[in-house]
């Protein structure tokens, strides 16, 4: 067993750059990217991870913020001994643009109107959030990343990282996620999508400094989730439990699948914005790196994939990930595949941390020595 | 090939009578249940054949009602020659109450009042709704019913007639269905009833003779949607085609699977009752046979069942169906399980017409005649 350890205290840093030009055409401007970096660049600067977060995530991946008690979204992976090795690596995680969490977005100041954007924010696109930030990697002066790691949404712009700017990357581990979304997974997001829309609240997205949408969100949200488990793993946690000993013959929460369901939508309202969902939603139902010449084959850029899914994962299932292996080895990339065992549904990106570990940690010291350090996969 | 026909001009019937003392201990009535019978009664009064619907169903499960040009949900299995042939048999379709199509519902008239029920409405179980119907049937001078058969929905209404009144019944065919909703199933029907609930339009039920809480209820519906079809079949159907030729970067309707979830909304609210939505998706929740003591065995009573499944159900998956079959099982009773290949998901039992009719009329054959009339499955 590895030691491990925890990057400790972190803070969240800004990028502030003029901004970029987005798929649509439209430009997009100054730009703020949040971002946290844990462990050290090295002189070589090619010891460089970056973490991309899901669609609800943020840049706080590792460590505690000041004040704060819970660590980041995924601090089981990044620290001193673990999957991305703070005492070997520069991890940096990056938050996107479109979203609300310190990056710029529709809730964002529209700087021509000193009003926030709400839906005068333009659409923002998988290769636009990619393309920010290259920004920023360029300013922390890497000129290659060691690898581009992301779970769901992360994976996509995992993916695209390696489409946009093959040169720039080493290697890719692309999570839990797909080449394209499948209209099932569209039909979720627009559902939710109309869940946030039919609150009059959201009113037509101007709902800035008054009454936010927040029923419409928390039913997006508790659809999510839905999506988010998995038939097993909420049988195990929930089964047909009630939170009172009989049936109440009411409306009211009576099912603890219910109060987790309520308590969960309820929460995510105070730290999200709905137009944020819809945005980040429709950048992932628009990403589709299925065309041929999409990604790099082993000609354009010798990129090393690693592609992991989980088996109860029917949000993200396991063949989308086979079909990003089929994909890359058409174009004879080098590409190892591993579908891990979980009950956990699509949150086992999350939570599958010992497994996970194992193959990110032995395929990312062999990306970065050439051959493993350690005993593990040899991959 | 068996040459079948349609029933033709069918109409709708009313049965009133006193009420019924309901699960909660409340008494509900009067009652109206609306229903439709096929093909004729035998002196013997033997070969009734009670047909349930599912959560969003009606009464009319054959023939063309006056004015209308649509046939009934259940055309393709009912008429002379057809899985259920009106030749042979008298087919019965009952409506349920809770529901909002012509039989007492929320939407009712409330005797004490003179305004519709709302939420005054007493909560109905399966069993409730089981118990109405049985009124029907003494009604109508059937002392046992041939068969009673139902998909989704109707197919728990199918096992509670076996768990409710085990002498009354020869058979049964619960389709597409289970013992008892999982957390998942409870957690979808949850996340529509908010969504119906979050509509302000709702107005805690009492919104009859004003606006309607419309954009919750397609919300729900969308929801719905989505678990009725599969992953495959929504690939087959929609892919990711695009309405119009490019994205428009808005959040309009731009995929095709957005606007036909969009139109089945719609639509939906023009039929159905909100508050009937959250009736009844409660009296599907609150359902539960999983019990030892809930099914009568061999000892209690000779039914016949056939339980039927469908590939790509992953609303009902197989397993579920699969749980009937251990439990019967279990009690030694007679039971045929067949899982049907198939890729329309939930909405399977609508549509796979052909190789139901074949499993259904070799039972129903053999449960009147002690024998198989024609070639088929000898069950």
């Amino acid at each position: 067993m590895v030691v491990s350890g925890t990057v400790g205290k972190v803070e969240t840093k800004y990028y502030d750059f003029e901004g970029i030009k987005l798929d649509s055409g439209l430009f997009l401007g100054p730009i703020t990217l949040a971002y946290e970096t844990y462990g050290q660049l090295n002189p070589q600067k090619n010891n460089a991870i970056l973490i991309e977060h899901a669609f609800s995530g943020d840049a706080h991946a590792a460590g505690v913020l000041e004040g704060e008690k819970n660590p980041g979204w995924w601090d089981g992976m990044i620290g001193p001994g673990k999957a991305f090795d703070t005492d070997k690596y520069f991890v940096i995680s990056s938050n996107v643009i479109g979203g609300c969490k310190g990056s710029t977005g529709p809730s964002t100041t529209n700087p021509k109107t000193g009003k926030p954007y709400a839906l005068d924010f333009p659409l923002v696109t998988i290769a636009d959030i990619v393309r920010a930030q290259k920004q920023l990697i360029d300013h922390l002066g890497i000129e290659k990343l060691l690898s581009v790691v992301g779970g769901s949404m992360g994976g996509m712009q995992a993916l695209q990282w390696a489409a946009s700017y093959p040169k720039q990357v080493k290697s890719a581990i692309p999570i839990a996620t797909s080449l394209k979304h499948s209209p099932q997974q569209i039909a979720f997001d627009e559902v939710g999508r109309q869940a946030v829309m039919a609150d009059p609240a959201w009113n037509d997205g101007d709902y800035y400094g008054r009454e936010k949408p927040e029923r419409g969100l928390a039913v997006a949200r508790m659809i999510g989730h839905i999506t988010y488990m998995s038939d097993m793993s909420m049988e195990e946690k929930f089964s047909r439990r009630l939170k009172d000993k009989e049936h109440n013959f009411k409306f009211s929460t009576e099912f603890e699948v219910e109060g987790y369901l309520r308590y969960k939508g309820d929460n995510f309202v105070k730290r999200f914005d709905a137009n944020s969902y819809l945005y980040l939603t429709k950048a992932m139902d628009y990403f589709d790196l299925s065309d041929d010449r999409s990604l790099p084959g082993v000609n354009e850029a010798a990129i090393r994939f690693l592609v992991i899914a989980f088996q109860s994962d029917w949000l993200y299932p396991a063949y989308q990930s086979e079909e990003i292996v089929r994909h890359l080895k058409r174009k004879q990339a080098d590409v190892t595949y591993l579908e891990i065992k979980s009950t956990y549904g699509h949150d086992a990106f999350l939570l599958e941390i010992g497994e996970q570990s194992r193959l990110i940690k032995s395929f990312i010291d062999k990306t970065f020595h050439g051959y493993n350090v350690v005993g593990g996969y040899d991959i």
